[in-house]
């Protein structure tokens, strides 16, 4: 199995994948954009995705990361992959109508793909929130690294 | 603000939070157990938490590992905390009828705490499932490693 | 290629392949135990292993991270690992007249192995040096958690 | 204490702290440019810097991961830092005559800076070395996230 070449065909096959993560579809995620190395996924802000003091829930940005990762590991590695891991910082409180997160390849091999994303908050205006100086904004708020792999590695050797 | 330290107050403060927290509620977590530098998260695993083979997602268990981490670490410095970032591995695909996050205080200062926590599936046969052996069973699926830090530090000095 | 199932031969054979590894003869690392999905791993804390306020540099304790990781990963899958990642986190700073690294397995597939170790700061006494209260003390300085994997892996399936 | 302003005393002034670190002078390391968020650090390959299969050791690069993320954070909070924690992922086998880490801001707050650096094997062909290609080449080997933090937190509130 491996995956399309046309850039909108491919599009389509990344997010009837999503459709089919019935945890990405209840948190709303959605990719914008996929291809040549990069992969960008978008989350609306709702009301239910938030933690106590009204800021987007670190969960989130977790579950947003742990997908983009993989899908750049797709990229490089083909479809059957999984992750291995990935690590998240979060960098300032996320606030705004979206939350997008944009990943790109940073190394693969035959063995493994290195996965980079930022995380950043959107404010378009377009719900008639902007940001501090009454501009559209977007601020980046988490950072994250993962390792993809295959998983039919040859089995272990003892 | 100081956490109580009736162990029952403060597992009901503790699932207080949870509650103000709508991604937590959305996603169905709660602690069974809290105190002494441990706490233990559970999720039913409902059909709407999965990724497009069945499995738990695993935005859901980084989603688990970010609220039992930044709990135990609240258990240190006090609620007013941060989760500065942690990391998760995955070890195995999550089946079962629930996860349980089991977190631990690994080591803390004033300064800051770094926490860990194991994320088990569990089979418990309530639902008809058992392990592969038709027993009860518990399987380590992932595990975590995060900061939590304070809020309040010192301005930059430059 | 198989490890040795006697525990001192295993013992040995880690050692030599220590011996092998010029930086690890650098800095002074040497086994002390290893066996059943646990390694300790020992650096006595020489002058020339600090970083600029006296203490041991963190990129010592990421070392000793690194080998402690890796020959607890090769418990499991056997001795041609690759280490894909570690995280280390430093809790404080490392006095002392050694270091030891304590490693274990978390988590292990046939595909790689999840390996955690954690790192003291050692005053025995042996060198006139005793812990705070005047006796020999052991004190957690770091923490990591790392993934091994198999080199021979499957080509990428596109 | 703050950091000079001028690019030339800034990199004296770093290698200065480079030299009271008897770790990094063990190792070679050596900043080649420093200022603006942004760091490069390099150490020459020595013979005695290798794992068992003649690869720069990962704990080599573990090191200079650590140094480069670290200065990049005193960039941003000030000479008086203290590195929380990293994380390093292996891409692929190390060798050339030397390796160069170049560090990164990525988000800095008056609390934390999370820093990045992308680690290089060189072979410029200065020793007789080329690369596959009998040009001078430059791999990307590693890469690392990590926590830079301010010691003077305020104490716990607990």
């Amino acid at each position: 199995m491996t995956l399309p070449n046309d850039p909108e065909q491919l599009l389509e096959f990344a997010n009837g994948i999503i459709a089919q993560q019935s945890f990405s579809t209840l948190i709303g995620a959605r990719f914008t954009a996929i291809g040549d190395g990069i992969a960008t996924l978008e989350v609306p802000l709702r009301d239910d995705l938030r933690q106590h003091h009204g800021f987007a829930h670190g969960g989130l940005m977790g579950s947003m990361a742990d997908i983009t990762l993989t899908f750049v590991g797709a990229l490089h590695l083909g479809p059957q992959v999984l992750t291995s891991e990935f690590k998240i910082n979060f960098i300032r409180p996320a606030v705004g109508e979206k939350l997008v997160a944009r990943g790109q390849l940073v190394g693969g091999t035959s063995r493994q793909a290195v996965t980079r994303c930022d995380i950043y908050a959107v404010r378009s205006g377009e719900d008639g929130q902007l940001g501090e100086d009454r501009q559209p904004s977007e601020k980046l708020v988490a950072t994250a690294l993962g390792t993809i792999a295959l998983p039919d590695a040859a089995p272990r050797s003892s």
